[in-house]
């Protein structure tokens, strides 16, 4: 690992994905007391960062493996992800969903034309299927957020927002299955001076905080968070980088989830995701830290039920 | 009036706005059957274009009428936009508003600085309030929409735009008391080559459309409509410029108004008003006739309770 692989990592996926925008609002710096620079990926193809992972990690297959496809489980982001960046470069994506997985989600995979396998609601059930289609597809299974190559093009936002903002102190990611603050340390690592990445993530789904301190990947017992794209838990390829590289982990609360969500919507006029939420509201929450210094922020996506929302 | 006029307007009114982005989405032009690049005053300070007008009208008065401030009649975007504007400026901002109002309304206006004096709720009140305000302090009273240099100030929303996108073969604005579609079609009279300018207005408030089709300035007796900031008429400033420059208006229907905002957020990931989705539900109403086009619209604002939505 080191500059020369990651720059090559941003050149394979730039034909795939938006460099998006980087806003910054006078008002945010002020609630904030420092100054804050959003990266959007809510504005990224199909509404999250998760494009940049899933491109890459299609576009490092040997035109055998392209001719046979890519399998995955989820019913987030990286479903239509995997779907949209398979399609962009002529892959067949097989997509295993929860057969409860919202009817909307499955819409939208199809929409990018995954095709869809219905498991069971446990991982088990999930991983099994999985597991049966690669074997008999011959795909090639891409996990979410615990696999090189995904790890690797998710750092291509904050390697974009630190060209944008060198001078940035801190870069604040959400904490999920860590494909994304696992990418971004990589990307700190590589192209910063003295930037730090700070997680944040929920109180009920603190799987990531207590695995830093206890030196060994921790599982949660329930995930009673609207944060749904932070249920999940670290793995054996994201987590020696997190536990090497990342600083710290901030917990915050449901309440001040959806009070951060509100104050970019209301403030930046974008919309952004609960998930995405979660990295802003370890920022206030701790603001004292962080008195005038500048702080990235990757917002992480922007797919929300806009007639469901929870204010 | 010439181009020199409006470059000055331009100059005059830089220190104080954001220049938005253009943004645009593979989507919404598949969805609209044409190119459409949305120029986002929804980013504008306080959420909306009037801040243009405002700072623009401010800044061209002497140091004496400076010194003894700005009086308006809004309980709009203009009412906040006078109020910013005038504080950055380091003027006195008076603003006459309806008893009635929202207090988020009120709450905003004096966020900025603007002093309140509540009125009742007609026509009438209003603007004697406005004139009483205007006499006792001696300040110079500011329209929403029917002053010149608002109606300029306006117009350079479409300059950046055309700057941007010069290729435009339409604009699309909101059409409520005229000021915004007035000042466009100045801009595009002087900066660009063949395009036209196209209102957007809602069928309960169709006074626009009516005057436009009898050659006088015409009213609504009522106007139930969700884009709260269309609701006023034309004057006798900008009517002859409409008049003369516009090429027509397409009335939408409410649900219309709805869809098409919906459509924005869920695709855009950014927050528009009912107001401003106006201009996009005419282009969509109508859009064979405008196949395969470069069309831009006038994202008027985005100010909108989030916890209160139509959808």
């Amino acid at each position: 690992m080191n500059k020369e692989f990651l720059i090559q990592v941003h050149e394979r996926v730039k034909p795939h994905i938006h460099n998006t925008p980087v806003l910054s609002s006078e008002l945010i710096n002020e609630i904030s007391g420092c100054k804050v620079y959003f990266k959007c990926e809510n504005f990224q193809k199909m509404g999250a960062f998760k494009m940049r992972g899933a491109a890459n990690a299609i576009s490092k297959l040997t035109d055998e493996q392209k001719s046979k496809g890519v399998v995955t489980h989820s019913s987030g982001n990286f479903a239509q992800a995997l779907s949209l960046a398979a399609k962009k470069i002529g892959v067949k994506a097989y997509i295993v969903m929860p057969e409860s997985a919202p009817q909307v989600k499955k819409n939208a995979v199809r929409t990018y034309e995954g095709e869809i396998f219905e498991s069971g609601s446990t991982p088990k059930e999930r991983e099994d299927l999985a597991e049966k289609v690669r074997k008999d597809k011959g795909a090639t299974f891409i996990h979410p957020s615990n696999d090189d190559n995904v790890i690797h093009g998710q750092g291509t936002a904050a390697m974009e927002l630190l060209e944008e903002q060198p001078q940035l102190d801190y870069i604040f990611t959400p904490v999920g299955g860590g494909g994304l603050i696992a990418g971004t340390a990589l990307a700190v690592k590589y192209f910063s001076n003295n930037c730090k990445v700070i997680g944040g993530e929920p109180k009920n789904a603190d799987d990531g905080f207590r695995s830093l301190q206890s030196g060994k990947i921790e599982y949660n017992d329930s995930v009673n968070t609207i944060a749904d794209g932070l249920r999940t838990n670290f793995g054996d390829r994201n987590f020696p980088i997190i536990k090497e590289e990342v600083e710290r982990i901030i917990l915050v609360e449901e309440n001040e989830i959806v009070e951060a969500m509100k104050l970019v919507w209301e403030r930046m006029k974008i919309i952004i995701e609960p998930s995405s939420a979660v990295a802003f509201a370890a920022l206030l929450k701790e603001k004292e830290q962080f008195k005038n210094k500048e702080v990235g922020i990757i917002i992480s996506g922007g797919n929300v039920d806009v007639a469901n929302l929870p204010f």
